[in-house]
């Protein structure tokens, strides 16, 4: 998961085809959440469609009120296990743009790493897999397992129609378990197994007061300040020693376990200086108790991920706004309850407002946390592919980031899922400059036919 | 300075070449704060110079490091009085555009209201000067009073060469008293003289944690959220009941007089309710002890102006933001200086700075307020003109908004100004659909012949 070393470059000898198609998936805007970019994901989705096919899976495109899934599968036969691989092809907006230093949909490969939106998350991931299934069908004809490759557009938008998909199509994509490529490396080559994921839950506020944005000097001092009041609402969401205070927030979280604080301090980075180098941040901050990779894999936090309010131009303009919004959203951990953690935050911003101002807020998009255990026997066989493909000890590990869909597929499936992520911290996911090295592309390929291999048993 | 009441409509007769200059002088988009319009306030301050010049003045355009002061004059003769008349020709940007029901900067007549950027603040008022005075000239061959008239492009971005430009011609400007219209008539009808403004002071904050946009999923919890930070931080500035929270704030603050609040209490307008007419804010808010004239008029402020930081687009972006920001005025009261409340915010800023983030703070414009004796012989004299030219009762008021010029044209000139605005609260200067009623236009003709012949003695 964290930080690119100063080793020595990997030679990567990656068949030019390959590339070709890491780029031709990158250059698809596949940007989920705004409405102007629905006919470019679905061109996406389509290209994914005829390379699946091509490589010679039966593949569909399954219409959504949203984005289309992709659904390819190869010939099933009697007494095999059945794979269920997850991806999705959606990808983040690019915005702040002017901090890229080269155009988001425009693949540029620099020192072994590709730079594009969505080169890591998650098209440089899934689509390891996809080039290692068509080396597994190149080099033996077929694959060892039965296998259902489903690539969601919504991903990025908290995946609202993909578990209709599954209920509706639960039998036919009855699996053994689930391979999802959709998180990180503990640091480069170190082959990573994650066994859980915090949850997420979001909701945007707006504070209003006057009916119109007032003169500063005319109207100051007799009228609530819309942003004045949020910036003392938003201020309420945790006590300075960074804890979230929101009642009845940490009721129903579960203490971390003694083998894992002890596992985690024993990896063969420390988290606290990987957090430093790789964000940049003047100093750890944090709740107060715990290390960064407790804080980060362990602990619930209330983020605010926007805020916007009268005039952010260049100068001076003295006026007093007529409303105010921020955008927030939680991680959750075990055994968090989004809907109960959106209505202990509703009750305690309407709790906190201050005088003066009117209180909206939009609940936006959930997603469960996970845990798992890496020693079942799908664990286990995930920890030998893992070992095999990158020829070095596993690392077993929690992450900070949601992968809502992985609780569906126990929920509505009833399988595990094996998190075999590809991304290092600095391949910047969600951030400009976000970028993939073709290492780890190889790599990813090494894994999936390790782990088909593996667990045909 | 508040309402548009219920009254039959004003039967205006507005000669035509009048109505042609007014729309004519509100279409230069003349934004002082944005140097992307340097060349369109240039062009308004031509035109300005073009129309003194058509009427018989000498007008002449003084170029600054900044916008240039359009100055012009009458032939000055022995033993008249001299008297200064000031306006400015800048705007205020027209953001937010989507608000408005015509566009900003193409002049609409509706039911006897002209609307759009700058027909109170300040064009209206100052062409009425100018108005009055081809009047005077076309009657009586010339003015009873030696006349200065001082037009400047920088008002709104706090005027900053102009008190050069008074320096560099002390001398020629000398003049007995100043005349401003850029202030508020109480409610329509009432003429109204102001011995009394706010000053303000401006800074900028800058809140940085991470050295580029993270993912909150990833990060979440072992960094300080810059959002988060800046909100804790703009929320100590207040306490609950509406007191600026910064220590030695009020410590020069000197007191209502009983007899102002007295006046004040006896307008013939409830200063409660008109702010609520007005901004349509969902209950009056502010310092505790006073009620809202007292609040507007006599009682300092802090206030955001705006703030900015993260994804404010559509949908959710799930990123903890390198940095956000804020924009912030005081507005000042006797004896409130700027400087020292600017070094007493940027100590309370430090001071209250949560962990994890660093704080980048710039100063901005500054202007002092405004206490003048409105029973001075000048006083008495614009008094006069007012009840003249209005036929009604004069109210004697101070104002919340800030203009700096007054207290240079005491320092550096010595003389003091008489403040005689024709703006109703509801001609939204600095919001969209800023209107300017014509009577008032016609009014404030009236006025300038009125005030010219009472000063002249």
């Amino acid at each position: 998961m964290f930080a690119r070393q100063n080793v020595p470059r990997y030679n990567v000898r990656m068949r030019a085809s390959h590339l070709e198609d890491f780029y031709s998936f990158l250059r698809f805007p596949s940007i989920s959440t705004d409405d102007n970019y629905s006919e470019r994901v679905s061109e996406c989705a389509h290209w994914l469609v005829g390379k699946l096919t091509g490589i010679g899976l039966k593949a569909e495109l399954v219409p959504t009120p949203g984005h289309p899934v992709v659904w390819a599968r190869n010939q099933h036969r009697g007494g095999r296990r059945t794979v269920l691989i997850y991806g999705h092809y959606d990808v983040q907006p690019p915005d702040p743009l002017e901090l890229w230093d080269s155009p988001p949909f425009d693949p540029v490969l620099k020192d072994g790493y590709v730079f594009a939106r969505g080169a890591t998350d998650n098209k440089g991931q899934i689509l390891s897999h996809i080039l290692g299934i068509q080396e597994t069908i190149e080099e033996d004809g077929e694959l060892p397992i039965n296998l259902h490759l489903v690539i969601e557009g919504e991903e990025e938008i908290g995946s609202a129609n993909l578990g209709k998909f599954l209920i509706q199509n639960r039998d036919s994509l009855k699996s053994d378990v689930a391979v999802v490529s959709d998180t990180g490396m503990i640091t480069r080559g170190v082959p990573t197994l994650s066994y859980g994921l915090r949850g997420v839950t979001a909701l945007e506020i707006k504070v209003t007061g006057p009916k119109m944005d007032l003169h500063s000097g005319v109207f100051g001092g007799a009228v609530a300040n819309p942003i004045t009041a949020l910036a003392q609402l938003l201020g309420t969401l945790h006590d300075r020693e960074g804890r979230v205070a929101i009642a009845g927030f940490y009721d129903r979280v579960k203490s971390l376990e003694d083998w894992e604080r002890e596992a985690w301090r024993k990896l063969p980075i420390d988290g606290d200086r990987e957090v430093l180098k790789e964000t940049g941040a003047p100093e750890l901050f944090g709740e107060a108790g715990y290390n960064s990779f407790e804080r980060l894999w362990g602990r619930p936090t209330a983020e605010i991920n926007g805020i916007g309010g009268g005039y952010q131009g260049k100068g001076t303009k003295t006026v007093i706004a007529s409303h105010a919004m921020a955008k927030l959203t939680f991680r959750l951990v075990p055994n968090q309850e989004g809907d109960e953690i959106l209505k202990l935050a509703r009750a305690h911003l309407r709790k906190n407002l201050p005088k003066g101002v009117t209180l909206d807020i939009t609940d936006g998009h959930s997603g469960p946390w996970y845990l798992t255990d890496p020693h079942s026997p799908g664990g286990e066989a995930a920890q030998r592919a893992l070992r095999k493909a990158f020829n070095a000890d596993v690392a077993l590990i929690r992450e900070g980031g949601s992968i809502p869909i992985v609780s569906q597929f126990r929920g509505i499936l009833g399988i595990e899922t094996l998190l075999m992520g590809l991304a290092l911290a600095d391949c910047r996911a969600h951030s400009p400059n976000e970028n993939f090295p073709l290492e780890n592309l190889e790599g990813g390929i090494r894994l999936n036919k390790a782990v088909l291999r593996e667990l045909a048993g």
